[in-house]
């Protein structure tokens, strides 16, 4: 079960209102990168993770707990941005104002006015309010979020969402003067990097965890490099020399139309191949009497009960 | 900031797997009704109200709170009712068993092919997991919720989001006989009629809250019912005698075309109506300022911030 | 079937063209508590009430034909704000005008710029024309209708949906200062309040209408009141005192995971509480007859007809 | 404004209910070629076509009209199918049939099985009936439908989705027996191919309409047929011989590669183009001031008024 | 499979930085009616085509893949309309300008300002790139697409598609006076034209082509044109005189609602109708015969391979 | 620009028909770790990778333009596995086998029948085709895709997307025993794996790639690992010990609503982080210089143009 409290996680300030950076900080409440996406993929990860990985499901339980505590953080900021808007709005019988503003003869923008330039909806949909929304309208949506049944699967997606919810806080920051909110984005931009490397030391505790999932790279397809793109030809670790970690060299192929019909659609291959194929079958065998004993045998029979009061 | 604790708020448990029913259950983990959509729902609302309203922010998020709790038993019970499916998918390289099942062959149903049965995505991506998607696989997405800035609108969205989790509880109690779930179910729907009550509270407590918003009703165009369906007349509480709470009586309009035209687009009303017009106006403004000067005051001049440590 | 009256229900007249608003206003056309929002919610439900309630099918499909009819008045003001840009976009060979405004160099706005401002898709999708999209461009969408097949559960969706389409033409009313439009925002508003009342009267007529759908709440669970939310603790009607209109007080959990920890997740419960489920219980099964005959006696038996000419 | 008369354009009828087909037909309620996305089409393109052309308003609304009673039949048909399954889900405290059922003991499939089989959603969110949403439970959606402020360019997006409306309906009568519902879908067949030649008789009515829009097709660039499927090669009148009604024949490109290179990205063209482009820029200078007078001179000074009452 | 070269098929070219005109631009990467758009739905139709229509198939696959090289140019151009974007974004602990401007302050405007007033995901999410999503940042959709195993359909779906595409370049050309992106919109829009020939060519090639699909139109409801717009009354070729290639005169039924209950539901209809709906029926089967015949006897027995190495 | 080869990459064949297994391969035609969200990421991140890194241009638009390729593959594949279903729908007019087979009494299953079972859509609106949509009907999505304009994440994110996929292939050869089909996915889940050290190979060829985009982790908020999650402690190489290749250890929080409090959320911290600050404030300002030069200095002055012809 969770439990709020009321206190922020960070000391969230600002130093007045701007409603066109709460639009954009809506990125990281609705956004595809955002803290709901962060916390829905690491509670929803978790629940397959508690019976055979008890400790990673703690850890991404951990996680998931920080992030909804982010995103209340965000939240908090961008209503903090949106001051007066509400008020305003609930003048409802009045709009000289913005008629002004909209005439252009206002001595200055109202905080209304600025709402509506920044984001229709803040006007006439949350009433100057917080919405899991991007900045530019799209509802969250879960296919945001990546949770496949495996660790060395979910981990890996795990890695990227931080990479990518960084530099979005990265990139926010450029747009801000404010110093507390510099505060508070250096925080959450922060905090990226450290579960990035949590999930980091995850993935090497478990053993062997390449390729993801369970079955083998099948050795006849393994090591081609196929240049499909004409032009300028260009070479670089990721086409010649040794692949990272793999004990074999690229296969560069140079012509790949040519080289697919030589082989009638990769289906001639190496008879030296056809061997290590073998062996990787049997590996495979191996691996999946492993990996699925791992799960199968942490699962307890009869009646399922979630927790232990 | 959340926290968690990692017993359930209650004990969910399960008799035996069934994958079917697991995907039913989807509905209230990612569907349009679901936990994550009330818990979204009153965490977003919260943010507007905090300064305001800070007793219906303490609602609000105690609310909040327990829906992501109830998500989260419909979260564990979900996974524990794909029991064996993840086990069975690492199982990688034997796929003999389910082939058995396909041809028609085999003695019983494996676990795996009742879950792809039930759910393709329960076998090819998921991974005999949980996700936020409803029982056809449609993800989450936060148009689901509303939230508008304003209480008496807000709260009445709850009552309406609580009416139709609770039915759609009531509906999934059909389709299992293990009584655990039952009674995880039966928990689960009684919360939803006791949040109804919580939220019907909290909005007598607001008053005036009809009309919801400021404004009133224009007294030139209230009292009509339209009998804009041709056939068998019917009439009604909704279409003869005394409005609801109104202090007046509906104005049946029994040929709307006919009424329209005579009226120019019902520009041409009755005098009377004209004079309680201005009375409204009047209203109008009052009402204006009452609201407006009760979200303002509440506001803090200078440095905005969220927590008080 | 449906009838078209080319003259509108509502005098829709517009002062001069507004791209702006036009953008504002498709939120009420193709947005989440809009016309066709309303239409295609009653519309749906109608469909299932027919048989057994035949006069609430009559009460739906009046005012989803009003809601039709208002969807068209919007349509109309939009498509008369945008005067002027499909006639600019027709002069396809000539851009200059557009061009001196965008160097800054014009000396006046063009019409067709202040709709691209507005709204990108004004300039180059819809060619000055309406669409049922939101003012950020978001297509409408069928989630955002709730039909249950539950009158007491859809007529308090209605309830909801009519609050927040009427704060909506609020919002909107501070936008403008064209009369015109005030009015005709005013007569649309207006009649969400007369349709809300309308809903009322419709569920007062159905009794019992609590809790919604056909199952009592579980005595068990019905009375808690969670403090979810740490920090300071405040107490209101709803969770303090008396259940509104259930002859039930509320029971005040101060340190639910305490509580939760004690009752081992909520399963040790009262004994009196026992016995009150017992007749919970009865009364369920009572309702049940009582909501399926209700339902199952008005469907005819054999071919079935849906009118009667 | 709309008018609703409670009989239907065509007599619908159902034999016995059938849920499975119940849920094929929901393409054509709530699915990309259904009737709701004809309505709203056709509905939404009369906007814009009222004021310079009121003959072709008249026929959109007057066909938009027929699809929204069309979208009435379909959904009447779809709930005469689901009969039986709302009334079963309000015995709501017995659910022993199904579970007979589920356990493979019963004699016989219940409906509300059926309906479960066939459609999660029936049993659990619409309550047994109707919902805009397709044969998989995806909401319909606006971005089903075209408007793009051009009757040349409308119309024909008019005739491909009459005649996908007019394939979904004879692939549906593949799937069922049912005399009744197959005279249905004959008439909802047939009245697409009707609309097909309306729409194409009002195409031919304006006069140019090729190429749709304003512009001419830029003479350098228009004959040429680019080979870029390597392989067999193949001739046909798309590539070879005389374009259909342009007085100009294909140039076929076998080789694109070498051409784009030889062309410097087809800058350098056949100098007789060049003068032919002038002769193209000088005939859109003209029709751009025809059609845009055509628009501009239709619409009124001052004030605007969508109704003549 | 698919080759690439490096070199465009159009040269593009862009004189200077636009970020407001890359939005627009991206309508025609990822929009509804753009490139992405062409290339996926010719493609996906593609596939069925293959073994029964190896020439359209052919055709198709070409097409397809011009549209591909066309989304390239497409990117192409919007990447270098945003030239400086990224590299400002990179400058991460410099907001000094970006400030400057905001308060009004500095001499001109900033790139990275420009970028993020037309779409703020260009400074916060795509980093100054290209993203296939529309000028109001909706993702591109595969409900875009089209493909109904039906050439006569799929080819007119591609008629329509091709008319709104090159509308869409049509309106794009207004908001830009840089003669180099002019050329590449020419060049783009005039290749719509020429597909839009080749796709006519192809449907003519098709006989019987009308209507579309297998089943001739039901002789009942082939007629009819339904007045079902009140008001004045509008005749034109498309509800008077002869149908269109149809040897038939349409039937105008001025009074739809009367005719309905006359006809009880158009199920009593003229004997001689039903006369030749029985020829109809006779001639259906035999093109159910001729049609499924074509595809059938195309299908080979036994493995199927794609290839021909 | 793209060009075609009519031969696939590899020689997809297949033993007999399988709609199931066809609806399900849909994942990987138009799911959301599929070939086509493969192919459209690395192709949207090659436009802003070309002008600044040629190199890792090439190497992006290579593997994009494998996974059309791979497209093609899985598009095959699928139409093989769907052959009998658009020539049983041609024959449009008889229905009888499909009706025997609905009322139980056929001897065997028709294809088309089974396809309807796998997939409504296949029968209803693609008529047996391919289309982008999963195995649940959801249409593809752009959102699936993320390009960020630093390769330092765009890498990552592609590491995961390959993870993923490959998974997804793993899965799927759990469902089908055709020995064609198996070798045709060992051969994609293979790529997948190349693509993987294709990718690493690359972000090991950038240094330094960490922390992910160009600022530095903040020095107060980098270390702390908090215990959100209640209950049993688990302590791990993510919670103690060194940081993975930081040369600073985690600092674990055991009771974190205690430290915020104290800590006045976290503003309160180590005065020998704040020392620590300051160098990476410096380190930040340099690394933007480094950064943005390197972009903007590949960025030519004047016209730009894409190609060298």
């Amino acid at each position: 079960m969770f439990h709020h409290v009321k206190d922020l996680q960070f000391n969230a300030r600002v130093s007045r209102p701007d409603p066109r950076f709460a639009n954009l900080l809506l990125e990281q409440f609705g956004g595809e990168n955002g803290e709901l996406a962060a916390a829905m993929q690491y509670f929803t990860q978790a629940f397959g993770a508690k019976v055979p990985y008890p400790d990673k499901y703690d850890m991404l339980m951990d996680i998931a707990t920080e992030e909804f505590s982010h995103l209340e953080i965000v939240g908090a900021t961008i209503q903090m941005l949106l001051k007066g808007v509400n008020g305003e709005l609930k003048d409802a019988a009045d709009n000289s104002e913005i008629m002004q503003v909209m005439d252009g003869k206002a001595a200055k923008e109202s905080i209304i006015h600025q709402a509506l330039s920044a984001n229709p909806q803040f006007g006439i949909i949350t009433g100057g309010g917080v919405t899991p929304r991007n900045s530019q309208g799209i509802p969250w949506c879960a296919s945001y979020i990546n949770s496949n049944g495996d660790l060395t699967v979910d981990l890996r997606s795990n890695l990227a969402s931080e990479s990518r919810a960084k530099l979005v806080y990265e990139h926010l920051m450029k747009f801000t003067d404010d110093p507390y909110i510099h505060e508070t984005l250096s925080f959450l931009m922060t905090r990226e990097v450290a579960h990035y490397k949590m999930f980091e030391a995850a993935l090497n505790d478990i053993q062997p965890n390449f390729p993801p999932g369970v079955l083998a790279a099948d050795p006849r397809f393994t090591q081609q490099a196929f240049n499909l793109s004409d032009g300028a030809t260009v070479r670089g670790p990721w086409n010649e020399g040794e692949m990272p970690d793999m004990g074999k060299d690229w296969n560069y192929i140079a012509d790949p139309v040519a080289y697919v019909k030589e082989t009638q659609g990769l289906t001639k291959t190496d008879k030296a191949l056809e061997k290590e194929l073998k062996e990787t079958e049997k590996l495979d065998k191996e691996m999946s009497k492993v990996k699925s004993a791992e799960v199968k045998d942490a699962e307890p029979e009869g009646v399922a009960q979630w927790s232990t009061y």
